[in-house]
């Protein structure tokens, strides 16, 4: 039977070991699980950033998927190691929002404190707690642990805002809130806000009226459109081209959706 | 017994959760299958690029291996998405020609179209088919599912042109076809040429004669130097230094294969 | 029963073809093997950065992992390839060093010169010998192949050169032996030098004192801060910067360990 499946989000790169440090570490305690990237080029320290990567990825997991999310600029600090269940996966990480996202519209199974150090390495460094503290905490879960024995049950854990798009009369006030490797801007308006605006309607940047099209190429190369994008949000490209840098587009950039005349 | 094994050839970058996500609907679809990425870093829309890369890598994998390749300027377009048959090996992407040279030297054994929604995720987007198409089509792939099931047989698919080397005189014009992550300029001259050129020959770019030899290092460090490549091609390298940057080569910058005087 | 775990430490980089195939070869032959990538960013040619992350990483692997170490200029030259059995575990790749630091504290159980061309691939290229010979000697390791098997026993191999700190009074002059992706330099300084030190000590950079804490946010963002490090070395950081960049520090850096007045 093939083992569960473990994924990995983080700040680490690809330059160094550590990536496969951790993996070494839950091939060797949890044999046959199948690990997965979901990528380690977040910015360093960039949490918001993790924490969209996760959300826009983790629910296309099977359950029991084990998702670990480590962008963890206070790690060695007193921040807490916390384990979640919700939509039934679990989602380990430092408790500082990076796990908030891809569970903010489950239901909250439970949250526990990492604390047993019967779970961690012997000898828990103060830099590298993916390698001592959540990797073996994984591969622990993979091999049947109870969540209860890690530590003890929390009422809540920390949480990032998600930016609410704002209505102005027939108009969504919007921001953007990831930017992708192709220089696609993902704003936080979504389909609710393209059912209200109507279906003949546009985006717009400063002065620049973006159309809102079924695909990129359904503008000529080089033309800025937006489309509705896989993660069910609106987001803003260039055919052929680079948003972000052409339109001088970054996370907050304001954009509004706005019928046609 | 260890599942299929099923590869990954794209333009989606590391940043994002893009690859991370298709996987996770083959774990979830096909767990068990072996993973494995031959490259996601081509440029973004480079359909040569991503079509070399496969052709480069593909044959080295087992007979029923199930190859995913997405560059995919098209996406969402009213382009064709296929499924093709050669070589015992299986390969699904756009009909965009992405898949055409992997494929251009084995017999073909079927092409089909990808039509039938039953195979794909149930909400398609129009920017991602990677994860609602390609890879939930390998995931039944992997478990059994015939090829005739997904779509109407075709009768051909779009090919690249391979650009072929003119024969002049006692020379050969060829031209570079890739330029590698060392800088090592891959050229479209092979054993063929080299056969026809005689054993002392040497490659001429512009005004700059390289010589070849069996190694990199068989010339000083610095120094240009042509070897016959692991493609099965002659490249020009640099030991230990950047050829395609040094010598200004990209691909078609044209080369010529000449006997030594 | 979940196959053995191979791992891989290259210089080829994520950006063409080498990667994946050598994996196509292992899959091929040891279906059920565990791959796991070290890293394949060391940089060209840089055979010191190779050995270090594979010794940073690899006895976080099980007994039995076998580790493929490609960082190899020399490749197709008459430079020897070896696998080693040291630690429980094999390491396969050229005789250039980059296996040398990972083995250094282990006792050193055989070592083999790969000379057997019935584990090559039939047809060994000049320039690409982690495809035609390393993955397919591992996969016969994986295979259960005996290490006798593959060539001649050898005494010894090639060793790079650890640097020593050196004493000065109450002082150990060290030196930094690596940068990882946050910019953070890993000196030659361990926890025997902070002892010999006393518990009240710091790290001298030219005219620069940084204070040695237990991690990186026990200073304010953007200064700096030596702390011992994952890899059981003093490294030094800056909270939420890059400490390579901003103290202009690079491999060779001379850094002096010294006791508080």
């Amino acid at each position: 039977m093939p083992g569960l499946t473990i994924t990995f989000t983080t700040d680490f790169g690809l330059d160094d070991w550590f990536v496969g440090t951790m993996k070494g570490i839950v091939t060797g305690m949890a044999p046959g699980s199948s690990m997965i990237d979901i990528t380690h080029q977040i910015t360093r320290g960039d949490i918001w950033g993790g924490a969209f990567a996760l959300a826009a990825s983790a629910h296309y997991f099977p359950s029991g998927t084990i998702h670990i999310a480590v962008v963890d600029p206070g790690v060695g600090s007193s921040r807490v190691a916390i384990l979640i269940g919700a939509g039934k996966q679990l989602f380990v990480g430092p408790d500082n929002g990076v796990l908030s996202l891809a569970v903010r519209d489950s239901e909250i199974e439970f949250i526990h404190s990492l604390e047993n150090r019967r779970f961690f390495r012997p000898d828990v460094s103060r830099t590298f707690h993916g390698r001592d503290i959540f990797a073996p905490v994984a591969a622990h879960l993979a091999n049947g642990a109870m969540p209860s024995d890690f530590g003890p049950r929390l009422s809540t854990f920390i949480k990032l805002d998600w930016p609410r798009p704002t209505r102005s009369g027939s108009c969504f006030c919007g921001e953007v809130i990831y930017v992708d490797r192709f220089g696609n801007a993902i704003t936080n308006l979504g389909t609710d806000e393209l059912s209200g605006c109507g279906t003949d309607s546009h985006l717009s940047i400063r002065s620049c009226d973006v159309p809102i099209r079924e695909y990129y190429q359904a503008v000529p190369t080089g033309h800025p459109v937006a489309v509705l994008g896989s993660t069910g949000l609106i987001e803003i490209a260039i055919n052929g081209g680079d948003a972000s840098h052409d339109l001088n587009l970054a996370r907050g950039s304001e954009v509004v959706l706005a019928p046609d005349e």
